[in-house]
């Protein structure tokens, strides 16, 4: 286990008191899970809400070990129905009810769980003590289907054997920030102090225009991650996740295998680099790793000879992006 | 982890070189897995035939972990439709078509679960290159369900809020061995041979009668294995159970929680010691602990004093019956 907190870019020069934008790995198996890689699943905190990624098997015990309450949890989000992606709905479901969980549950899939589901309410869901709200999709088309104070979640459409989608977490911009002394020095009252935390410039009683870069610190830069597994690597792809802050793509197989990585849909691990290099992200993470590999220095090895920033993860592994202000020299 | 072998009886002189009859505890928790527990999960092999006993979720991770191929179980049984027992089916069944299984699989529980298994074959069971055989029960009385060479498999029903069966491992009595220099005294043919190990007494030309006793070692023990979970504690078990070699009984909670235990359908540890005392049986495995407890020292003190050959099962442990001949001296 690692915990890595990563600046965003060379040019940003301050760094704040920072709200969290904290991956941790609950799996990073493929397929088959392994005696110390579960299969797929991953927590994101944004400023303290936990947002699930794909819910292997064991999903949930993963959460108890790396001290992660599952309570926090009200959004689930599921990239495909394959059930190394999702096999851990069931005890999830039915640890929360014999918790006493009341908030909803929020699940995001392809409409097609929606049958699982309800296998799951009508012969496990006895007595359940909250609701699951299912939101089902079909992705064809990057979308967002989800947005909330600070954050949206997009949908990316994939390419697998079945419907796969991406997803892309974007923090939303944050009000400004303004600077104390600007405060005093124009006896800003309330409505204006709002409106020049939107963005607005001042202009004084005489005419003159104060710009609003004057008045605020310089903007917090939102954070970004990408959660794309089980996918061919396609084009396409570059301009969708260009700009990531940090990329998780699959790194199923090592280039050496890539008819196999085509035939089953999947990645080998210089396709996620070159990816990653092509949409200029920050970091790369990669993980669903095919269990023919006893070592992945070798997949790791052929990433960070493309693209550096590569790191390969661990179930139990922390990935956090500081919350920076953009580079304005002060 | 621990191991433990266990001698039968005090009475039992002679250790031969033993067929495994062992345990190995795959989960010990109730409902709620937790960071060093996982649900209810037990392998059983008996003469290196293993049958998975309970299938919680998880449970294909620990065969791994505990150097159990899972490749070698063909045979399930699921004491009841409750999640934290058969949550880890769906992912085995996927795992072992991934690693290309042929062999039927054999499931045997409550015919309840056949809709569950209808819903995997039918949603997650593409491609599958193995048939599951499903062996449906109702447990109300109790029955075998399973019989090979060496062993039998019986149903016990038990009390919970949903039905639910203990199983009863019997080891089959082996062939008698013969005493090497019988062989030559009484010039035995394979017809005689065979007849003798069945144990029958030999019967001379001259009419004369060689007991069975002077010409073979004496009897291998049968050994037997019994597993009670999710149930309360009954009189009926005490004859049910009589005589087993080892029982595995839930200790769901402690005695000053007995009206917990009785309204759930569970047992304290001092019930499962009682009973073990009642029933005359070698050893006590207790397990399915309730979270609610940081130490389960207190579960295993409280059944000790009732019945010092308890033992409060972990995860990996594994409890070993040994093959023994019976006391005769010689």
């Amino acid at each position: 286990m690692k915990q890595k907190s990563f600046l965003l870019k060379p040019e940003i020069r301050l760094i704040i008191y920072s709200m969290p934008f904290t991956i941790t790995v609950l799996g990073s198996s493929s397929a088959i899970p392994t005696s110390t890689r579960f299969s797929t699943a991953q927590v994101l905190n944004v400023h303290e809400r936990f947002f699930l990624i794909d819910c292997g098997e064991g999903a949930q015990i993963q959460l108890r070990r790396f001290g992660i309450n599952p309570a926090r949890i009200n959004h689930i989000f599921i990239s495909h129905l394959h059930g190394d992606h999702l096999f851990g709905l069931f005890g999830l479901f039915s640890s929360y009810t014999l918790l006493g969980r009341k908030n909803d549950l929020h699940v995001y899939a392809h409409k097609n769980l929606e049958v699982t589901i309800d296998h799951y309410r009508r012969y496990f869901g006895e007595g359940m003590t909250y609701q699951i709200v299912f939101h089902p999709f079909v992705a064809v088309k990057q979308t967002e289907i989800y947005s909330d104070k600070h954050m949206t979640v997009e949908l990316l459409p994939l390419r697998h054997s079945v419907p796969v989608a991406g997803f892309i977490f974007r923090e939303k911009p944050a009000l400004l920030n303004l600077r104390k002394e600007a405060i005093e020095k124009y006896n800003l009252g309330i409505r204006e102090i709002r409106r020049i935390k939107e963005g607005m410039d001042l202009t004084g009683t005489d005419g003159e225009t104060i710009p609003n870069a004057e008045l605020t610190l310089p903007p917090i830069k939102p954070r970004s991650y990408a959660f794309c597994t089980d996918t061919s690597c396609f084009s396409k792809l570059v301009p969708a996740l260009s700009g990531m802050d940090m990329l998780y793509f699959e790194a199923t197989f090592s280039e050496k295998d890539k008819k196999l990585a085509k035939i089953t849909g999947h990645s080998t691990s210089a396709q996620a680099a070159n990816l990653a290099k092509k949409a200029g992200v920050g970091k790369l993470l990669i993980g669903h790793f095919s269990t023919r590999y006893k070592s992945i220095n070798g997949l790791l090895k052929e990433a960070r000879d493309i693209f550096p920033e590569t790191y390969a993860v661990a179930d139990g592994d922390r990935y956090e992006l500081k919350q920076e202000r953009l580079g304005r020299h002060l």
